[in-house]
């Protein structure tokens, strides 16, 4: 395959090759020289062409979020999995212990119905203590409930205690690092005393593993993860670019391009590119070539967005956007097209698209 | 197929087969009575088995937004359809005019540009001339624009002229039903004085088409529509459930089936439904089953949302909830199980999902 990047029918989700690449070797050599294990989230790309290159370039397997997800990765190849969020019903439970059988794979749990339930129906299983930093989304609230959980697993008899997830999400996109800094380090406290109290307890805990695309450096630099779940650096968004970023750097390696559709506006076009090219929860995306960087982007429906500004591009005009979020954005697309320079040579499937059972 | 819903993995998105069917009869029955034809929206379901069945209730055909849909509800055997959306770039048009071929099709214009572009490269094509309505989004800005549209359709000798479509897509939503009707009235006024410049300047108008969920029974009684594009009232989803409709009445016939995934805090369930399961425009979701209704739904996370309230469900717990946006919410899905009672008896594929170019 290769054809000009102008000949996409558009929207048109791109993946610069190259860009993502550096992005990859960055994180890794990053990893490497902290002496910190990589496992990237693999629910912002959600391709298992991605996920083969981080491992090959040093990453130790990759997380998912969901059961489906990660599914649908062993099946394309992915040999090392862990699941950061909890497995509860029974039939993915019988799911969870069929994938268990096929792969390296490991799972959150947070209560001890679920311990037990996992202990039962999916024997042999590796578990992480998921331990809630604040946010109320997964996790035990306390260190006594971390204990209280690692002695219900040790209590199955089947299940192995591989370490403990620690995952603060709404700390990733703080927009100040010295602000996301100090957040953490308060944060990271806390995580100690956990591991403290667990290990007091008598419970190894082998890996610590969690941290994001904006705290990865204030994580690695604390000393007490051993695991990186870094995700979106492999991208970059409007999101992360709108942030202070600490450690390498990362550069935009994701782009939807558009066409100008309609043009009868002074001072405004519309692009054929809307509520079902872009994820909507993170504001905006930006332009970055085909109109002035200045143009300002809204939504105008299902299909359709509008440019506002000076020296807009003309009917049938062509325009580059950065996602505002690239994760939900990548599971509005089918596939990624393959950029190489101005060359498109390929398309990558997103293996996991709306896997989200 | 035949198994209970209970068993569903979730996040599922359910359509409940009997209130379907009713929501399109009663749509059917509606058109019938006012003499109006109905060419119902399906970037709302994006199903070829629902097009399937609007037809059979006596639809003259869907409208599609993009021309992949139309592509794709055209593969699954859908006959005649009417494009919403101008299609400007040159590998676009061979395919419209490849579509063309093979099934009865029309698309709006609103630029002369497109317009020679189209009657060189999609000879024998019906067009439409878009009218804005002032919203800026697609259409010509004035009646002497669409007179020389007309002019400029004649001019090609290869595109015959449809008629005029004209969508009041931001008043569908207006609360108040006595001040979206005044809306509406104004701009039926004005829609009025394109249609009597058109006719005056020699031609021949015989289709206009537009209207949606939120103004087809004020559409319908203005009498100056001869065809309603309403796409949500098969369906309904929280933002419609929000307005006061006038018209027949349709119900909730959507639903996306939860778990909840952790029960650590007090007050609070983190379901396995966020970014990924509903859209995220146009609000949050409503619990309607499996938790008190006046439980709230907050976004927190590509894969899980929080329900805060009392007697909330337990771990494993099942919930039911109506998505805030229908059409957007649908796209990210693969397939819609289809419900009678409580017995999940077939599954339909979205025949046309993520088919946005």
């Amino acid at each position: 395959m290769a054809f000009p990047r102008s000949a996409l029918p558009t929207p048109a989700l791109i993946v610069d090759r190259a860009a993502l690449e550096r992005n990859i070797a960055a994180m890794a050599a990053f990893a490497e020289a902290q002496g910190i294990a990589l496992r990237p989230h693999a629910k912002t790309h959600k391709s298992a062409d991605i996920a083969l290159r981080q491992i090959a370039a040093g990453a130790v397997g990759i997380c998912c979020a969901k059961l489906a997800e990660a599914e649908a990765q062993a099946d394309a190849g992915v040999a090392n999995i862990h699941l950061t969020s909890p497995v509860v019903a029974p039939p993915a439970i019988d799911r969870l212990a069929a994938l268990n059988r096929r792969i390296t794979l490991s799972v959150v749990v947070d209560h001890p119905e679920n311990v037990r339930a996992l202990g039962s129906g999916a024997g042999g299983l590796t578990v992480f203590v998921d331990v809630d930093p604040g946010s109320h989304r997964t996790g035990v609230t306390s260190a006594a409930a971390a204990v209280a959980l690692a002695q219900a697993i040790a209590a199955t008899g089947t299940l192995r205690l591989g370490g403990v997830q620690y995952y603060c999400g709404s700390h990733q996109h703080i927009h100040s690092l010295a602000e996301r800094r100090a957040a953490i380090v308060e944060r990271t406290e806390y995580l100690d005393t956990v591991l403290a109290e667990l290990r007091g307890a008598g419970f190894d805990v082998p890996i610590v593993t969690g941290g994001g695309t904006g705290t990865f450096a204030i994580d690695a630099s604390l000393g007490v993860f051993t695991e990186l779940q870094v995700g979106s650096y492999v991208f970059l968004d409007r999101e992360y670019t709108d942030c202070e970023l600490a450690g390498p750097r990362f550069e935009p390696a994701l782009f939807v391009d558009a066409t100008v559709v309609s043009a009868n506006t002074p001072g405004m076009v519309t692009i054929d590119s809307g509520l079902k090219a872009f994820a909507t929860d993170a504001g905006v995306p930006v332009v970055l070539a085909g109109a002035p960087r200045a143009s300002r982007y809204a939504f105008t429906g299902d299909e359709h967005g509008a440019l506002f500004g000076d020296n807009l591009p003309q009917l049938g005009g062509r325009v580059t956007l950065m996602p505002p979020h690239c994760d939900p954005t990548v599971n509005l697309y089918d596939r990624f097209w393959v950029l190489e320079g101005d060359t498109i040579v390929g398309d990558w499937p997103v293996t996991a698209r709306g896997c989200s059972s």
